[in-house]
C-alpha cells in the first residue's frame, strides 16, 4: 500500500488541522497565542483610516473614528458577531489605553507651559464652576426632580459623575483642527487637569460618605495634597530630572532612538505615577509632555538631514542662509512632537475606535431610561456651559463645549456607584447614554464653533 | 464628636487603601487593570537604553539588550522576585512579539528586492545545505552518538530543531552595524526565509511520522505549495495591492499619518497571513517590507520640510541646487524606513530584552545536561558554517555565523517534540541551552567578523 492510498481525504484534512493546531500551540508558548491581534490591530487601523473620510466634510477625524467604532461595535444587533472578541481583547484594550496616554503626552508637548500659566487662574475658575454647577444641580435639583424617591447617595453619585471632564475627545478635536495654540484650548486643558484633581477629591468624599456616613477632613486634605503635590513635582522636579537624564543618556548615545525612548519613558512613568496617587494616567502623561521641551535634549544630535542640508547650502548667499536657518530652527523646535508622532498614529486611533466599540446602542431602546438620559445629558451640557462663562474674555462657548465630554472618567464614577450598590441598573444605563452623547455630540459642535471663531 | 476624632489612624489608612483599591477596580473596568504595564514597559526601555553602553566597546546594541535581559530575568536566583511578573505578562510578551515583527518589516524595507533576486540561488543553496547538514548530522550521527538509546523520533526532533534559523538576532546585528547592504546580508536574509519554508515542511513531516508513522507525499506537496504560494503572492500580488491601496488612501488623506498607517497595516496583515499558512509571522513581515517601496506611495505628499527647503533654496546657484536635490532624493528614499523607525525604537528593544529575560540560567547547573548541550551547540554552529560554504564568492564565515542563531524558531520545534512526548526534559533543557548559546554568542562573533571584513 503506498503512502498515498493509506491516507484518505478526511485523514488528510485531519493532519492539516492538527498541524495548524500545533502551530497555534507553539506560538502560544511564545506569545500567549495573540497572533490574531496582529490582524485585529491592522483591521482597526484600516477602519480608522477609512473613517477619516469625514474630514472631507469638515469634521475632525476623531468623529469618524468614533462613528465607525459605534457601527462596528454594534454589528451584533444585526446578527454579526465576528468582531465581538475585540471588545474583550486585553491587548487591544491596553493599546487603546496607551493610545490616549500618548495623545495627552503629545498635547502636553505641543502646549506651552508659559501660556498655560498665563491662563492658570481662568482655568481654575472654569474647573471650579465646572465641578460645582453639575454637582450641585445634579445632586440637589435635577436628580430628585427626574428620579424622585432614590437615596441621597444615588443623587450624590449622579452629581459626582456629572463633574468629570474627559479631555481626550476635546484635545483630539483641537489637535485635528490645529487649534491647540488658542487661549481657549489652553484654558480647557488646564481646567481639565484641575477638574481631575477635584474629581478625585469628590470621589473620595462621596465614596466615604456612602460607605462610612462621613469622612475625616484630614483625609480630604491628604488626598488633595497628594494630587497637587504630584502635579507640582511632575512639572518642576520633572524639568530638573529631564535635564539630568538628557545629559546622562546623551553620554551613552546621542541618536534619535535614545531621544525618542527618553520621551516615551517620561510619558509612561508619569502616567503610572499619576495613577499611583489616584489621578488618571492621562493627567500624568499631559504633565510629562508639558514639562519637556527641546532645551532638555540639547546634548543630542540634530537630525542628520539638517547637517546634510547645512553642509550643502554652505557658500550660498546671505539671504537664503537665513531663510534656511529659520526653517531648520522651526523644524528643530517641532522635533520632539515629530519624534513621537508615529507612535501616536499607531495607538491613538485604536483608543477612539475602541471608545466607539464600547458604546452599547441597545441602551437607547428603553424609552423610560432614554428620557432620564436625555434630561441628564441636557444638564451635563448646560452645567459645563455655565463653567465656560468663568473663562473670562475669550470665546466662552468653545470653553464650555470643550469641557462637556465625560468619557471614561464619568463612567468610572458610575461604575464605582454601581459597585457600592447606590447606582441602579437603570440610572447606570442613563449615565452611560449621557457619557455617549456628550462624547459623540461634542466633536461636531466644537469643530463648528472653532471654524466660526476662526473667521 | 467631630469628624476628625471619629476616625482613628488605622481607620484612615483603611479608607485610603479602599480608595486605592477602588481606583484599581475602576481602571480595571476600562483597561483590564494593566496600568502597571506602563511602568514595566518604561522600565524595560530604560534598561535597554542603558545597555547600549556596549556600543562603546564596539558591540552591537542587541548584545547589551540580551545580556541585561538575562541578568534581570535571573534575579530570582539571588532571591529578588520583583521582576518575575514581567515574564508572564501577556501584554509585554505581545509587544515583544510585535517588536520582532516590526524589526523584520524594517529589514525588509531596507532590503532591495533586486539585490535579493541577484543572490536568490545562492541563498537557496545556503538554506538547503543549512537544513540538510544539521538535520542529517543531528538525526543520524551526533544524536545517536551523544544520547544513545533514545527513540528514532527523539533524534528526528533533535535534527529538526537544529535546522531552524532565527533571523531576528542576525538581522539586528547587521542593522546595528549598518551592514544590511552587503551581499552576505542579503544571502542570509533570503536563506532565512527559505529556511523557514523548509523548516515548516520538515516540522510537518516529522510530526506526522511521529504521530502516524507516515505522511502522504501529497500532504508534503500541499504544505510546500501553500508556503511558497504565500511568498510569491506576498511579493508579486502584494506590490500590485500596494499601488492600488496607496492611490485609494491618498484620495482620503495625503498626510504622513496615512502613509505610516498603511505601512503598519501591510506589515500586520502579512505577518498574520504568514502565520495562517504555518510560517513564522516574521517571514510575512519581512515579505511585506520587501514588497513595499516609495514608488507605491508617490501619491502622498512629500514631508513638509522638503517643500520648505526647496522653496528656500530657490534662486541659489546650480551646483548647490543639485547637491540639495541629491540629499532630498536620498531623504525621500529613506522615507518609509524613517516613518516606521520610532515604532521600532519603541518595540524592538522589548523583544530582545524579553528574549534575555526568558533565558533560565539554572539550566546550566546540571553538568550532564550541560555536556550534551555543548555538544549540540558545537554541532549547531558547525552545521551552519558548512551552509556558509554554499554561499559562493562572498565572505563565507559571515554567512555561516549569520545563520547560526536558532532563537524562538528552534524552541518551537523543541516544544512540539516535548508535547508529542518524544523530547525528554533533559534533551529539552539541552536544546534550550543550545538556543541560548547560539543566540548569545552570535552577536559578538558576527560583529567581529563584520568589522574585520570592512577593513
Amino acid at each position: 500500500m503506498s503512502l498515498k492510498t493509506r491516507l484518505s481525504a478526511p485523514h488528510w484534512q485531519l493532519i492539516l488541522l492538527t498541524f495548524l493546531a500545533f502551530q497555534s500551540i507553539t506560538y502560544a508558548a511564545g506569545s500567549g497565542d495573540n497572533v490574531i491581534d496582529f490582524f485585529w490591530i491592522g483591521l482597526l487601523l484600516l477602519i480608522a483610516r477609512l473613517s477619516s473620510l469625514v474630514e472631507k466634510v469638515g469634521q475632525p477625524a476623531v468623529l469618524g473614528e468614533l462613528i465607525v467604532g459605534v457601527l462596528l461595535g454594534n454589528l451584533a444587533l444585526i446578527g454579526i458577531n465576528i468582531l465581538e472578541p475585540i471588545k474583550h481583547d486585553e491587548i487591544i484594550l491596553f493599546l487603546a489605553e496607551l493610545g490616549v496616554v500618548i495623545l495627552l503626552f503629545q498635547i502636553g508637548l505641543e502646549s506651552n507651559i508659559d501660556q498655560m500659566k498665563k491662563v492658570g487662574w481662568r482655568a481654575f475658575w472654569v474647573a471650579t464652576v465646572g465641578v460645582i454647577a453639575p454637582f450641585g444641580l445634579g445632586t440637589y435639583v435635577i436628580g430628585p426632580m427626574i428620579l424622585p424617591g432614590l437615596s441621597q447617595s444615588a443623587y450624590l453619585f449622579l452629581g459626582a459623575t456629572l463633574t468629570a471632564t474627559s479631555v481626550g475627545i476635546t484635545g483630539r478635536v483641537l489637535r485635528d483642527l490645529n487649534k491647540l495654540h488658542l487661549p481657549e484650548a489652553q484654558i480647557i486643558l488646564g481646567a481639565a487637569v484641575i477638574d481631575d484633581v477635584m474629581g478625585l477629591i469628590i470621589l473620595a468624599v462621596v465614596s466615604s460618605i456612602v460607605k462610612m456616613g462621613s469622612i475625616a477632613p484630614s483625609e480630604v486634605v491628604l488626598i488633595t495634597l497628594k494630587a497637587i503635590g504630584f502635579l507640582v513635582a511632575a512639572i518642576f522636579i520633572g524639568q530638573f530630572i529631564a535635564v539630568k537624564a538628557g545629559r546622562f543618556f546623551s553620554l551613552i548615545n546621542v541618536g534619535e532612538a535614545m531621544k525618542f525612548t527618553l520621551l516615551v519613558i517620561f510619558c509612561l512613568f508619569f502616567a503610572y505615577l499619576a495613577y499611583l496617587v489616584g489621578l488618571a494616567p492621562i493627567v500624568g502623561a499631559f504633565a510629562a509632555g508639558l514639562m519637556l521641551d527641546n532645551a532638555h535634549f540639547k546634548h543630542f544630535a540634530d537630525p542628520t538631514i539638517n547637517q546634510e542640508i547645512q553642509a550643502a547650502i554652505k557658500g550660498t548667499d546671505e539671504k537664503t542662509q537665513q531663510e534656511v536657518d529659520r526653517i531648520l530652527e522651526r523644524h528643530s523646535h517641532r522635533h520632539l512632537e515629530d519624534l513621537i508622532a508615529p507612535l501616536g498614529h499607531f495607538l491613538v486611533p485604536l483608543f477612539f475606535v475602541m471608545t466607539g466599540f464600547q458604546v452599547k446602542l441597545e441602551t437607547l431602546f428603553d424609552p423610560q431610561i432614554l428620557i432620564v438620559a436625555l434630561a441628564i445629558t441636557l444638564l451635563a451640557f448646560f452645567s459645563k456651559l455655565i463653567a465656560g462663562i468663568a473663562a473670562g474674555p475669550v470665546n466662552k462657548w468653545i470653553v464650555g463645549w470643550g469641557m462637556a465630554p465625560r468619557g471614561e472618567v464619568g463612567l468610572i464614577f458610575a461604575v464605582i456607584g454601581k459597585q457600592l450598590g447606590v447606582v441602579s441598573e437603570g440610572l447606570f444605563s442613563a449615565i452611560v447614554i449621557m457619557v455617549i452623547l456628550t462624547t459623540l455630540l461634542t466633536p461636531p459642535i466644537l469643530s463648528y464653533l472653532l471654524r466660526k471663531h476662526n473667521t
